[in-house]
């Protein structure tokens, strides 16, 4: 369905609630009274069943069961019955995917993995523009390697170019957290291959707001973040997928108990779990793992072929808004218009972008702004509606019309943006 | 305080409840009906106040006030906010400690920052009975910078000779997981530094087990748990101490985006940040988190030396009802008896350690079993009170005379023991 009306109003946008297949989920969400929540690309949002769920695990599991829970409340297995539920939503096979760490800690993984799959070849090709800490982590990496890797950041356009036979892997964020751009997974990870290569992709922005088929893509290695689209809370365990082929030829560094064979022989010598168990390392903060289940059950109900359908509408209504009630103001899209080559998120750049986007949080517009000028709003289906879009380019327009955003308190910056 | 009575009563020992200047803290913690729990040092008790803590940060920091809590509910702050709380436990000073990733993961920053300071040496010196993942995360980090360093070793008898001029680093558990036994953190950390050699203390059954003064011991780095003795809750966030005199000379190589100068001015080059920041590495599991402060705004409450004191006498009474009533079962008293060189454990060798533990949890008495052969009791001051030693030797001894262990059922090994 494209949005032919013009000019729109609200009572249309309306409409398409009324007829929307995933509008019941939006009951599913403690969605804030007076909030427009553009953000959930950075913070997900509460499910209504995660408080009870958690509420039990604390009460029953940790309070009453106590040290007994590791079996009898499955926390021992959590991690890998996790990583199977993921693996649904990525096109992942079952034993591909483990919950564990952060991103960053998942990153050194694979990447070390990588390189060692790889010996021969000394280059890592990335972008300067994905999201930092995937490069950071590669950074720590290469120094600790005693700086014989290269770190070569190249911009989308000239990747295809600069993969060749000195690349030993590929490190790229799937959908790039500022621009909304995404690459193409099957082509890029085909040409990596051609050549030699092993392709890391970072699915941050992409799992739980797209269908995503690592194993149609042939994919080497993934990783992914929990509380994004997947709505398992504020700094959520993050997941890390290797192909089935990688598994069993080397054992990644960060080698905990946790990864190990028989972690309860207490063995002195580290000997690798089989599978993909053996990318795990140490206890896992089981609470917070439990706020990520009670999510990724929700998320398991929902159709993503539909997530992407509202997600791609809603992301046209807004630009179509944005451009029928803020011209003239400035503001310039960044993200591609064509649906294959961007995510879950629309950013629009203007000078201005940090207090623009502080006046829209205090009117409850909430989005969030990324270094230097950009202004981000994220979609997510499952608990935003059409006339949220609406809304909230009436305020934006509003905000623009009265320069609003023109105040001292709105300009002071925050630590986190 | 030693006790002289002989033969012990239950009256005499609930006199000692009666007496306990830490009674009053019992209430504090949710204690389930018909257990006595002997395994607070390997998963603490639920302290009352973090479900209702929990659940206030649930609904109203994520839930309701959504990705500004970030900044307004301080989750940005509380690795390091946390972490100077953790540092009056440990004797640390403020901006030394940081709360972060797992104790595995803390390991390996500090094992490569010890090797970096310590270039010329190639010997990582620690004890084959060492708690597993802290040996198995040296022989990951070995592997990865291509084996030219060696992990050598030793009994705990032999320690002091082992340390040589080749030695980077020792890595020792403060107590033994297994044992109980506590080494002497003021000689070893002096020995070691006047052969040239740095240490890394694993606090993991010290930490809220007794007072710990890493500024008295002039100590380098530290690693401890959250879920153990603090009571942090399953796989809560583990913490990293680092000297503040080793902190600027280099950048820990899990270099994620939360230990970089300006996280949100997503610069691609990494930068540490100043000061104990730098251990950071990506974003943390907040609930874990906040169930973890909860735990220990209780713990600073309470007196360390208080807690040792009555650690150690609970202790003295466990082995003395043991050796009062379980006479000629083959018990064999593996914890040393000297105070000094002891934690908060005691720990029993018997052939069917593992059934006998076994029967005991089925009555209620849950300690846990090390392999081989290893029944272990934690004693946990805050919470368990003198007439539960009195009553768990009674079930002691009424499993081993009436052999009730010796049933099928208690001899399957758990995934988890």
């Amino acid at each position: 369905m494209t949005i032919n009306v013009s000019p729109l109003t609200r009572e249309f946008v309306a409409a398409l609630d009324a007829a929307d297949p995933l509008a019941p989920f939006r009951d599913q969400f403690h969605v804030p009274e007076g909030v427009i929540y553009l953000d959930g690309n950075s913070l997900g949002a509460l499910p209504k069943a995660t408080p009870d769920r958690l509420a039990q695990a604390i009460r029953h599991e940790w309070g009453s069961a106590l040290v007994r829970s590791w079996n009898t409340a499955g926390w021992y297995d959590m991690p890998r019955r996790l990583g199977d539920k993921i693996a649904r939503l990525i096109g992942a096979q079952p034993g591909e995917v483990v919950v564990a760490d952060s991103t960053s800690v998942n990153l050194f993984k694979v990447l070390a993995a990588a390189l060692k799959l790889n010996p021969g070849r000394r280059v890592i090709v990335s972008e300067p523009d994905n999201f930092p800490t995937d490069l950071y982590m590669a950074q720590g990496l290469i120094d600790l390697l005693g700086n014989q890797h290269e770190l070569k950041l190249v911009r989308a356009e000239a990747l295809v170019e600069a993969i060749n036979d000195e690349t030993a892997a590929i490190m790229l964020t799937h959908v790039n957290y500022r621009t909304g751009y995404r690459h193409d997974m099957v082509a890029i990870t085909a040409h990596a291959h051609a050549r030699g290569a092993l392709v890391i992709w970072d699915l941050a922005h992409s799992a739980g707001a797209m269908p995503v088929d690592l194993s149609a893509a042939n994919a080497d290695f993934a990783i992914g973040c929990g509380y994004k689209y997947l709505n398992g809370g504020p700094g959520a365990p993050a997941f890390v997928y290797v192909a089935q082929r990688h598994q069993a030829g080397f054992s990644q560094p960060l080698s905990g108990w946790m990864g190990h064979a028989q972690p309860f022989e207490f063995d002195w010598k580290y000997r690798p779990a089989e599978g993909i168990a053996r990318y795990l390392c140490g206890t896992q903060p089981v609470l917070s793992m439990i706020a990520l289940e009670s999510a990724v059950d929700l998320m398991l109900t929902a159709n993503l072929v539909e997530i992407r359908e509202k997600s791609l509408r809603m992301a046209d209504l807004f630009v179509r808004l944005v451009e029928q009630r803020c011209a003239g103001h400035g503001l310039e899209l960044v993200t591609p218009r064509e649906p294959e080559k961007r995510g879950s998120q629309v950013c629009l750049r203007h000078p201005e972008g940090y207090p623009i986007m502080q006046a829209l949080i205090a009117r409850g517009v909430i989005g969030d702004f990324r270094a230097p000028d950009i202004l981000r709003f994220g979609f997510t289906p499952l608990y935003l509606r059409y006339v949220d879009m609406w809304d909230a380019v009436d305020i934006l327009a509003d905000i623009l019309n009265t320069r609003a955003w023109d105040q001292p308190a709105f300009k002071q910056r925050a630590k986190v943006t």
